[in-house]
């Protein structure tokens, strides 16, 4: 596909956190937010409505299992969900630890600064690539 | 539940687009974004990884049919999905068609605004109604 070859998501990312066969787990690299990650789907579509059910599904597995690997380790106050991709439009979510003390409670994180926010450290590599297995094995079994 | 007591997402909204026994659909009432929709899941939880397997997928079809009816009525841009609910903990989903020459694009909606962008108009209550209830039945039929 022409309009994949220069989009940057079509590439695979330097430091992943998990992957299989249709999408990639990564920290997002926002400084304010060490712990935001970003599930990519591998394959060049715009819109949850371009995937059919089963791959719908398998994506928000994986977003949720994420979701779910960050309140465990993190307990945030909240967890911000978002697939926007107007910059760049190849399906991705955002997944978003939020605590009332970050640097734009209760805004989006896309909004303006509020304060200078307590920065929450990530999880390690490795403790969050465990929970995802753990929280995937899990529901493959349910 | 007493957190529930003081939750403006726990009253039944003024407008109701569509709704079933879980949820409601209504416009956001957002001036600069018509057709920025809103789905609502009636029970008083916060994280999507609260609700059940069963529950995630419900509330999803309700939403990613949202989506495909705006996609259907307006031709946007791109959808912009979220779930943030850092203001409000009730578990809800905005919906939003996005084009090029509105307020913000590229950039989320949450954002400053850029320009003085295009205000798209709303589809028509009955209109988007139609075509929740057909892509529902297709999906249903799937």
């Amino acid at each position: 596909m022409s309009q994949a070859v220069a989009c940057p998501l079509c590439a695979a990312p330097a430091e992943i956190v998990w992957q299989d066969d249709f999408c990639h787990v990564i920290f997002a690299g926002e400084h304010l937010y060490p712990g935001f990650c970003r599930v990519i789907w591998k394959q060049h579509v715009a819109e949850m409505t371009d995937l059919t059910l089963n791959e719908q599904r398998h994506l928000l597995n994986v977003v949720f299992t994420v979701e779910r690997a960050l309140r465990t380790l993190q307990q945030p106050t909240k967890i911000n969900l978002a697939s926007l991709g107007n910059m760049v439009p190849h399906l991705h979510w955002h997944v978003i630890p939020r605590w009332t003390d970050d640097s734009h409670f209760p805004d989006p994180v896309w909004a303006p600064v509020r304060r200078n926010g307590t920065i929450h450290p990530a999880p390690s590599l490795q403790d969050l690539r465990d929970q995802i297995d753990h929280a995937l094995a899990e529901l493959t079994a349910a």
